[in-house]
């Protein structure tokens, strides 16, 4: 059995030739001061050379990752079929960043390493390669063989917790789609993931409302009544503390966010505006459901940045301490 | 002509069973500190003395109130057909607290108040006497004899100023009922606003996107480009330094918000979750578009916590203060 609270992390680079070198470097630089644990990057190593002077440790597996952290960045080599240049991503960046998620996860499946912190990737650039699943989240689902549709997105950061019940879809698609039955499922991953992630034993959801001032009783919408309330009432029966629907626009502020230890929200900009507002730079994007850990910090490749040494590495250090103890959790579970 | 940098302001108490007379006395109590100009309450000093026992200062004009601000709460006196007890709001209180709006708008469209602030109402209670506005910002429009299409509610705090295109009505609805034009006309009261109240030459406005990632080149959502797009199109080849539109969950963080002066939001909740989320207790709603000023805290009437001293002042001495600094910049222009 995997032991979560000391095998070392598995983190994929993501793009070669976006900043997620960059940022993992900066993180082994700063493993005291952040407190990380022994992390391995996975990738090719000329994309960290590009952009950071530092020591790079080679190892062949993660037996290797505690002593060689002492003495270098532990990376686990790819070699991309070209050298991408930071800023300009490439067909075989693509493949690279992709081999290098595989690999991960592969390591996480099998409990060499306690976790899967993923770097930022490029869909337009991983669709071009013939990647047909929405984003890494999916990739990482089916590989664990988990359907795409029981995972659930956990935007954490130091003070606020939120779950997406709709994520990538247009506005009023994501409010048509939402159901009784999809609501409860989200809430069910959010208490779960709650419980197993951060071994909170009878956890708090808040339920967010859809409309403004959850419907003002039906006059502004009538989603909350007929689809939001029945979700809550059923998430109670079965013993969980699950309160609302919320008015959203007074449920993050300060007091509010000291009465629940999640937030499940109806749509992406409702979970990721207050998160992103509170938490920008140490926002950490943690997927609920799976069989391993997994992490990623809540941004993207940046290529407007890579390679210039401005990329901050405060979300992909929050990724990898969560995704730490997220493992002591699951390990004390 | 108005001096309006130095005329008290008119403040109602709203609802005399709400938790507005509480937080008046308050600010009066903490003028010092909250650095408050001479401001004269408006409604029946029984709704005061009710859940305060400091000197009220009752007077017949506002040109008695620099004098009796030193000694107590200057009031213009109004006498409810019945006292209300707080947290039980009656229909003589409806009355009352219409009354103290009226009043208040009076003197400052006679120019003898340099602006009013208004107290929280009770809807429901207002309603059930007949009146016929949606909310308290659409009555001073009238009295103003300004449409209630050519007013914007602004929401204030100290480090962001968010503009709802859309406000109370459901969210699939406020979807739908995006325009071009009416983005261009919140915008140009946003935008004209900035300059007359905040005393800002050239503001900066962002506009703030509908769906997740900005509708990412159209995948997430065609408003971007059908209807928003145009809308800072038309106003930039006006002159206006208008940019967008934004994602909006990467538009609220620290770094974000030194980029604007105030951000167009395209719905209730997105201007309101990141805005309550940041400044919860310090929010102002500034109605913009109106020939005097108008202010108000924004919370409501908080019936439940009505006469057990819990209210927090600080949303009614901010909007106060920014009553009285709109006053000055208006003075100045």
């Amino acid at each position: 059995m995997t032991d979560y609270s000391t095998a070392p992390l598995a983190v994929s680079i993501g793009d070669p030739a976006g900043i997620g070198a960059e940022v993992i470097a900066k993180c082994w630089d700063n493993r005291a001061r952040f407190e990380l644990p022994p992390f391995v990057a996975i990738g090719d190593p000329r994309s960290i050379a590009a952009v950071w002077d530092g020591p790079i440790a080679l190892i062949d597996g993660l037996d290797e990752a505690d002593s060689a952290f002492d003495v270098g960045l532990p990376l686990i080599q790819l070699a991309a079929a070209q050298a991408d240049i930071p800023g300009h991503p490439s067909v075989a960046g693509a493949h690279c960043s992709l081999d290098s998620l595989e690999i991960a996860v592969g390591l996480a499946r099998s409990g060499s390493a306690r976790a899967v912190v993923t770097g930022p990737v490029s869909k337009e650039q991983l669709y071009a390669i013939g990647f047909s699943h929405p984003g890494q989240t999916e990739f990482v689902a089916e590989r664990c063989g988990v359907s795409a549709s029981n995972v659930a997105m956990m935007l954490a950061g130091p003070t606020l917790r939120t779950v997406p019940v709709t994520t990538h879809m247009p506005l009023t698609v994501a409010a048509g789609a939402l159901t009784t039955a999809l609501i409860e499922s989200r809430g069910r991953a959010a208490l779960r993931g709650l419980q197993r992630n951060f071994g909170i034993e009878d956890p708090r959801l808040a339920v967010a409302a859809l409309n403004p001032h959850a419907g003002e009783g039906g006059t502004l919408g009538r989603e909350e009544i007929e689809i939001i309330e029945p979700a809550v009432a059923a998430l109670v029966a079965e013993g969980w503390r699950v309160t609302g629907p919320h008015p959203a626009d007074t449920m993050f502020h300060t007091s509010a966010r000291a009465k629940y230890d999640a937030a499940l929200c109806m749509y992406h900009d409702q979970a990721l505006i207050p998160l992103k507002a509170l938490h920008f730079e140490e926002g950490v994007n943690l997927t609920l459901g799976l069989p391993i850990i997994r992490t990623a910090p809540d941004h993207g490749t940046a290529f407007d940045i890579a390679g210039q040494d401005r990329a901050d590495p405060r979300a992909m250090a929050a990724a990898i301490r969560l995704a730490a103890q997220c493992g002591v959790h699951r390990a004390q579970a």
